[in-house]
């Protein structure tokens, strides 16, 4: 049988919210998420767990309390856990995250951006 | 300060050899390992854990012994753990891989494919 791959552009069509993962992928515990993210999200970190930034479309910069990275198109970075840090994207950028299932997307910050887990695409 | 992201395309930029696993980052106790890819691999299964496959450029065919999948650009598929597979690229193919660290690429197959583990570029 012919089994289908997971098209990253297809998946994006499905959704236009900004800051809300959906997941697209599961390799043993850890999800895969694409998100489409504009202007600036909360700070907070994840105690528990590194995260991983790829940018499929767009430029994100990811702020930390002491630095930044700005990351375009086919780059990626990770934070180590427990890193403070703060998405910002001035322009519509679309993104794939990679963490553990149950990874909450503002981390302990209480925050109106705080996003529903495990919503799939 | 400035922190720096991975940037795929000058990661690939910096090797040449085919079925040869470059691992770019960690994240927790697993690895993102860039690989060109040309021609045939190995039937193998990885029994312990799920494997990532992601294609930054080209054409890459993943074979199982029910059928197959073809990743373009932008696409993805996951092999479960256990799942004999051969990866087949027509023409160089650059992918990215996302798997727990220690894992062999090759399987228990025993190939002249073998790669060197861990290795980072």
């Amino acid at each position: 049988m012919n089994y289908l791959p997971i098209n990253f552009k297809d998946k994006l069509a499905k959704f236009s919210e900004h800051w809300s993962p959906r997941v697209v992928a599961e390799m043993n515990d850890y999800q895969f998420k694409l998100v489409k993210v504009q202007g600036e999200f909360v700070w907070h970190d994840h105690p528990d767990t590194d995260e991983v930034f790829i940018v499929l479309e767009g430029t994100l910069d990811i702020e930390f309390r002491d630095g930044s990275v700005t990351l375009g198109s086919g780059e990626m970075f990770i934070v180590p856990r427990g890193i403070e840090h703060k998405p910002v994207a001035r322009d519509e950028c679309k993104i794939m995250l990679v963490e553990p299932k149950g990874v909450v997307n503002t981390g302990d910050t209480e925050s109106d951006l705080t996003a529903e887990n495990d919503v799939w695409v």
